[in-house]
C-alpha cells in the first residue's frame, strides 16, 4: 500500500451503521487489497455513545453534531447513514459536499427531495456523490443503471422495491390470513415499523423509484411526478383471483418511456406468473430494466437488512478508495433533461376489476352498462359461488384502457346500489 | 462539454463491432451527455473493407493491421472485437496497454489465458483495461464483482454461461428431440457454430468461470484449475427423469470456496426446480452469487447477441470517459492471491445417476453391493418401466458424496455385464 488509508467519518450507528463498522474493522485486509489501500474509521457521531454495538471503535473519534464530520481533519470520506430528507442529514450532505468529501449515502428520502441540489453541490465541488444503498439494498442497481447500462435507451423499469410490501403479500398468499393479521404479525417480528404506513401505502418504493427513473431516463429526480398508492387494500380473495387467473400480486415502482411522455407509478399490480418478479418472495427486492441494447436484464437479491445494505455502502466505499467518480445520477445535471410526464388521460393498461355484489338479477347488466358507455372492454370474467344473504364477488379483467376512462367507470360502478363495497382495483402488468 | 473528444479505435467489426460503432452513429447525443463528452470512433480496422455493415463509418481511417490502432494519433482508446487467445488480439491489448491506452475488450479467451500479465501492464502503465463484455453478454457481472460486491467476502458463485447449451437444453426439454437434432437446427439457425464443440464441451463456459472466479476470490485468473464437461452426453430421458425429480438440467460454471480450497467446475448441474436458474430458458445467461454481506445475489440477462455484448462494451467506454479506472480483476496483481484447488478426493456433493441395465434378477443387488463398497448411499431411486427384450433405466440419486468413491464406483458399474452402456451421471447443484 502506497497510497495513505482512507479515513471515514461515519454519522449514524444503528443496524447499518455499526455493520459497515464491524465489517471494516474485520476484514481489514480484504477491504485494503479491493480499495488499494487500507480504509479506516477514524470518526463517528450517533445519539448514544454507550449503547451495545457489534464495532468496537477502539480509538475512534466521537463527534456530538454529525454535521462536525464534514469539517473533521481526520475524515476524507463522509457515511451518511441517519436517515431522514431534512435536518441534520441534508446538513451533513451538503457540508461535506461544499468541504469536497466524498458523500456516501443510502438515504433514499434526502435524495428523492434534494437529488438534483446535492448532485449540483457534487459537480461544483469536483467531489463524488455515492448512493449505490439507497435503493433496493444489496442489489447494485444504482451501479448498473449509472455505468454498466450508459449506452443503452432504457424503455422501462420497473422492481420490487419494498420488501415489507413484499414479505405482507407472500405471507397472505402462502399462510391465507388477512393484511391487518399479517401486518401486526411483521411489527411484531421486526420487519415492519411500528408505524407502517411509509411502507405499506407506498412512499418507501416511490423514493426509491424517483432515483431509479432519474438514472433510467437521465432527467431529473421528481418525487411529485409519481402516483403512489399502497397494498392496504389487498385482499385475500384478491389474492387467491389473481392465482386463478395467472397472476401474483405485487407492490411494484414502474417507470415507463411511452410516446406521450414518462409514465412513473408506485402501484399493486398483477404480476403474471411466466414473468421472473413473479416468484421473487418474502422480504426479497428486485428491478426489471429494459434496456435498448442489453434487452431485459433482472437483477434480484435482499433489499434491506443490516449486511446487504452494508455491501452496498462498502462498494462505494472503495469506488472513493478508488477514486471512481461518475455523475451521481449517471449525467451531470446540465445533461439532465426534464421529461414529460404522461397525464392519466393517456395512460393506458389493463386492469383486474373485483366487485362485491348483491347476488340478484340485473347487476351484471347494470355493470356492462357502466363499462360499456366508458368504452371500457372485458376480456375475461369470473363470478365466483352464490349467496343470496349476502354480497358475492365478481371479478373481471379488461383489455388494454384508458387510466382515465377507469377511474371514471369505478366511480360509477361504485355508486350502483347492488355493488355493497368500494370497488378494489389493481393493475395489470 | 468542455472536454475534448473521446476517440476510439475499434479493431473488429463482426456483429457486435459494427452495432457498437453504430450506436455510436446513431446515439451521440445520448452517450455524450452520459460520458460528459463527445464520443467519436475514429480509426478502425477489418478483414473486409466492403463488406455491407450497419454503420456508416463516414470519415473513419482503416488501418490495415489492428496493432496498428494502439499507435493511431487519432486514437484515445482501443477496442478489441476480434477474439482469439492469441495473435493479433494479444499483440493489440499489448501494444495498447504499452502505450498507456485504456484497452476494451470482449474476448474472453485472451483474459483467460493472459488476464494476469495484461493487468500487470495496465498497472505497469497505470491504464485502465475493461472486459464487461468478456462474459455474460449484456450481464453487468463483471462491474458487480469488481466494484459493486468488493466489500464482499464471495462465498460461491455460479452461473448458465453458455446459451447455445442453455438453448439445446432447453429445447430439448420443451420439444422432446434428442441433442444431435436440436443441435443441428441450432446451427442452421446460426444459434451454434459449425464447429459447436467450444461451447458444447464447455471450453467457452470454462473461459467465463476462470474470469469471474478471479474476480470473485481476488486470486489469478487459471483456466487450468478448472474440471470442465459439456452436455454431449445429455440425454432426453436424463431430462424427463430430472423434471420427475424436481430438477432441470442446465450447464453451469461452479466456484465455490470451501475449506480445502477452491472447487471450479464446468458440468451439466441438476438444479432444484425451486432455484431461481432453473427457470431461466433459452439462450438467456444468468449468474448467483452468494456474498458475505449481500447474501444471495441473481442477474439474469442475454449472454449474447450483438446489441447485448454492445451494451457491455459502451458501458466499459462511457467509464473510459469519465475516467474511471480500478484494478481490472478488483485487485492489483500483486494483492491477488492464488488459492490452492479443492482436490477431488474431498470434493463432496450429491449425484444424479442413470444406468441402463438388462432387466434380469440381481443386478440391484450387485449395483447396490458397488456402491456400499464405494460407502455411497442411496437417498432416492427409480426403475421405469420393465423390457425382457432390452436395456430399463436405473436412476438413482445419491447423498453427499466423495467425487473420487463416486468416480471410482461409476467405474465398476460401468463393467458390470448387465450394465449395457456407459452410466450418465449429473452432479445436483
Amino acid at each position: 500500500m502506497s497510497k495513505s488509508p482512507l479515513r471515514l467519518g461515519i454519522a449514524g450507528l444503528g443496524h447499518v451503521g455499526s455493520e459497515v463498522a464491524r465489517i471494516i474493522e474485520t476484514q481489514g485486509a480484504h477491504l485494503s487489497r479491493r480499495g488499494g489501500r487500507d480504509i479506516v474509521v477514524t470518526a463517528v457521531s450517533a445519539r448514544d455513545k454507550n449503547k451495545q454495538r457489534s464495532c468496537k471503535l477502539a480509538g475512534v473519534a466521537w463527534v456530538n453534531n454529525p454535521v462536525e464530520l464534514a469539517a473533521h481533519k481526520d475524515v476524507d470520506v463522509v457515511v451518511e447513514l441517519i436517515g431522514g430528507s431534512e435536518g441534520v442529514a441534508r446538513d451533513l450532505a451538503t457540508a461535506a459536499l461544499k468541504a469536497s468529501k466524498p458523500f456516501i449515502t443510502a438515504n433514499k428520502a434526502l435524495l428523492a427531495h434534494h437529488g438534483v441540489e446535492l448532485a449540483s453541490l457534487s459537480e461544483k465541488h469536483n467531489v463524488a456523490l455515492y448512493c449505490e444503498a439507497a435503493v433496493a439494498g444489496g442489489i447494485p442497481v444504482i451501479k448498473t443503471l449509472r455505468e454498466s447500462l450508459a449506452g443503452n435507451a432504457v424503455k422501462e423499469i420497473y422492481g420490487i422495491l419494498n420488501g415489507t410490501c413484499n414479505y405482507i403479500l407472500t405471507t397472505m398468499r402462502e399462510t391465507g390470513r388477512a393484511f391487518a393479521d399479517v401486518l401486526a404479525d411483521a411489527q411484531r417480528l421486526g420487519y415492519a415499523e411500528a408505524d407502517p404506513t411509509f411502507d405499506i401505502d407506498g412512499m418507501d418504493a416511490a423514493h426509491k423509484l424517483a432515483i431509479l427513473s432519474s438514472l433510467a431516463f437521465s432527467s431529473p429526480v421528481d418525487l411529485s411526478a409519481l402516483a403512489v398508492s399502497g397494498i392496504r387494500n389487498i385482499s385475500l380473495a384478491d389474492i387467491h383471483f389473481a392465482e386463478e387467473l395467472g397472476f401474483r400480486i405485487k407492490l411494484l415502482g414502474v417507470s415507463r418511456q411511452t410516446e406521450k411522455g414518462l409514465m412513473q407509478r408506485v402501484s399493486p399490480y398483477m404480476v403474471p406468473l411466466t414473468e421472473q418478479l413473479a416468484h421473487v418472495e418474502g422480504a426479497l427486492n428486485a428491478v426489471f430494466i429494459e434496456g435498448s441494447a442489453v434487452g431485459p436484464l433482472t437483477l434480484i437479491g435482499r433489499g434491506a437488512g443490516a449486511a446487504a445494505t452494508a455491501s452496498s455502502v462498502l462498494g462505494d466505499i472503495i469506488d472513493a478508495a478508488n477514486g471512481g467518480a461518475p455523475p451521481a445520477f449517471g449525467v451531470s445535471v446540465a445533461n439532465m433533461k426534464a421529461i414529460k410526464s404522461l397525464p392519466d388521460s393517456d395512460s393506458i393498461g389493463a386492469f383486474y376489476v373485483r366487485l362485491m355484489v348483491a347476488d340478484e338479477p340485473g347487476v351484471l347488466a347494470d355493470m356492462a352498462a357502466i363499462l360499456r358507455d366508458a368504452r371500457i372492454s372485458i376480456q375475461s370474467l369470473l363470478q365466483k359461488g352464490r349467496n343470496e344473504a349476502g354480497p358475492v364477488a365478481v371479478v373481471f379483467i379488461t383489455h388494454d384502457s384508458n387510466e382515465k376512462a377507469m377511474a371514471d367507470a369505478l366511480a360509477k360502478l361504485g355508486k350502483m346500489p347492488s355493488v355493497l363495497e368500494a370497488p378494489c382495483v389493481i393493475r395489470i402488468l
